[in-house]
């Protein structure tokens, strides 16, 4: 019988050296049970940081964070199944039409996903903007919607990758949060304990997200694809720019709002176009289509006969939710008190096309209207948040519109008016 | 009012920045009163370890250190002070000699000293073998001992540089401890706050010591130099090779007789150099001999004269001791109830000289003997031990004596002669 001397463990990692496998899992389970303190993790988490971790390590650092709770397994289910995860961004509403657009297609979608917390929302919080859907289901139920409806999106319980969670606050507090292991350790423990057979991970890049470079996304997504293989799943990512918002919406009924046109065969182009480029792997990979342009005639069939506007409906109804909201979306979501247009100033006479569209400074705005949660324990106002926001590359004359904010009242929307002007740069 | 947030601390280290000093000591500060948590600091120590610290970062850390506890003065005392610090090897007693040696010069020597832990003794213990003597002492008689008699060796309390112990401890755990800025701190922040004018640092390299090359040794040195410079101290270090053990004598009794021959202007060669070494700087960078020939010639005079030795009497009575031990060691000290020679090996006929003694192994058989503690509750026995140890580059014939083993018993004795022997390389 070895003997277990944690620090000789965060020794070998901080000089360099691989990790044994039984090691590593012993320093994850006795994390988690509460048998290892902290700052020992914290140490060795500060060691990956500047160390690394191989891909094997890496591998066995999810395994054990997806084995520390519940694992889902599909395989009762008479489809393939498949899932899709991002990194966040300001307006990323894409998993609401994705899953059952995707779902309308023949490919199960079991997506577990998470509240926002500052500038970034969260999907769960959109889809607590229809009025009765419930995102807290049991695995009996979330099964039941998975298999009557072909997807189902919940949210998380203290069950799934229970490590994860403990180790994320941990990282939070002790500044080991940028660490491509520990990033990939985090997101794969939890997507992999969902069970879906194939993953596809949509890694931003920009000011306004986690990964300021490409070379930094490319380096999570290759990590993410990595682990997903060895774990066995069907995976591939793609690269997605966010120095600006995605779409034209950017708070949470009016995301709803936006991914219901999008599976009406309408929606902002941008969102159309990451919403597809999405789709096509998980239809190809999960073999349901044979090739991308394969894959795209059905998703683009899905679209034009409602069929995924139909499911989406299930989706609702089967999770508590009122199913006319995919018809009639203005009647069901709460709308805010006060709408207030802002538009080009006088100086775009000069400058007359949009540069750029800050994200961060719209987060930051929906924020402040209300839209998000500055800390976790923070109310959200589902109604708020913008609309009709014109994107880079447009042309403009003064006064034509630039977005419109929804707001609580007036006095809230002019005040936040110069703050959305400062998020354009015009030329 | 300045926004403390410690993981914005953590995360300026981890990226290589530096730290502002109130930022740095309200980190320190919090962590001894426990307000900051343990992970936080074992986050930052591994941020350490990567990044180093500036000088200025160094010295900063250092002085919040010191200033976690009770500081103390000289200022009243008639006398210049110094003090010594080695980083600790086999058979190191240099303190015991060195103190009175420097204290009859007129240098006055308040040493708070530590014990011991694994191969390594401790000169708290080595004193603890003379009957009576007392390394517990108030600070108001640690100043009355300075006072008449001029040198004082006594035990760390509590309300040192309580900062250090709680990182000390830490850092134990989590894979910190080898970082050259925080041993500094460390070492220095105790030092420091002892008061001491002039410190003199004896920086051990080798197999058996922290330090493994004369590079890594000398970089600790510098560092210590410098921390102490900063702090408005007059300082100095030397490098000691530590791949053989100090002397002749290892074990507690044992290495209070040697430090007694020492002092009586006798004792191996080895140890009489080191701390003449040592004391020499002591001695000029006080300001009491004008150059190192002068010191020399003090230091001379001080162990012909006997004053050394009588200074030494004089701080065992004045601790609580049996003064006769200065005279007659051997009748005042435990000592052990069997005594076995360990002689040179038959093929020593072909390889007649002794090439090298491993000081660790040397220590483990001082350990086994029972002259040491493997955890820190062991009980010591002070008559165990070595002496009359053979050095390297010695020739020998199969039968030379190479080293003596004091003993609780035959059966202990006999079954560490081959550990013993293994110490030896002969060419």
């Amino acid at each position: 019988m070895k003997q277990f001397v944690p620090q000789w463990i965060i020794e070998a990692k901080r000089d360099g050296k691989t990790i044994p496998e039984s090691d590593l899992r012993e320093f994850v389970n006795r994390f988690t049970d509460g048998s290892l303190p902290e700052y020992q993790m914290a140490a060795f988490a500060m060691a990956v940081f500047f160390r690394g971790m191989s891909g094997e390590e890496k591998h066995v650092l999810t395994d054990a964070m997806m084995r520390s709770g519940d694992t889902l397994s599909w395989e009762s289910l008479d489809r393939p199944t498949a899932d899709k995860h991002s990194t966040g961004g300001i307006g990323d509403k894409i998993s609401i039409p994705l899953a059952p657009l995707v779902a309308a297609c023949g490919v199960a979608v079991p997506m577990i996903s998470g509240r926002g917390l500052g500038i970034t929302g969260g999907t769960l919080d959109k889809l607590d903007a229809i009025p009765g859907y419930r995102t807290s289901l049991s695995v009996e139920e979330f099964r039941s919607v998975l298999k009557t409806v072909g997807c189902s999106i919940i949210g998380q319980t203290d069950r799934l990758a229970p490590a994860d969670r403990k180790l994320y606050a941990l990282r939070d507090v002790t500044g080991t949060v940028p660490s491509i292991p520990l990033i990939t350790a985090s997101i794969l423990s939890k997507k992999l304990a969902e069970g879906a057979e194939t993953l596809v991970f949509d890694v931003k890049c920009g000011s306004g997200a986690f990964m300021k470079t490409p070379e930094q996304a490319r380096t999570l997504a290759d990590s993410l694809v990595d682990g997903a293989r060895r774990a066995g799943r069907k995976a591939t990512a793609i690269i997605h720019d966010m120095n600006q918002p995605i779409g034209q919406c950017i708070g949470n009924a009016l995301e709803i709002r936006e991914s219901i046109e999008i599976l009406q065969g309408a929606g902002p182009a941008d969102t159309r176009k990451l919403v597809l480029e999405l789709a096509v792997p998980m239809l190809t990979l999960s073999g349901v289509a044979s090739d991308d342009a394969d894959a795209r005639r059905q998703l683009d069939a899905a679209l034009a006969s409602g069929a995924a506007l139909e499911t989406f409906a299930k989706m609702v109804v089967a999770q508590g939710g009122n199913g006319k909201v995919a018809d009639t979306p203005a009647k069901i979501l709460p709308t805010a008190s006060f709408v207030a247009d802002v538009v080009a100033p006088a100086e775009t006479a000069d400058t007359p096309q949009i540069e750029s569209v800050d994200a961060e400074t719209i987060g930051r705005v929906v924020l402040l209207l209300g839209g998000g949660r500055q800390i976790a324990t923070d109310a959200i106002d589902y109604a708020v948040g913008i609309d009709r926001l014109a994107s880079a590359g447009t042309s403009v004359v003064p006064g034509d519109l630039l977005l419109r904010l929804h707001a609580r009242s007036r006095e809230e929307a002019e005040a936040l008016i110069p703050m959305a002007l400062s998020a354009f740069r015009f030329r």
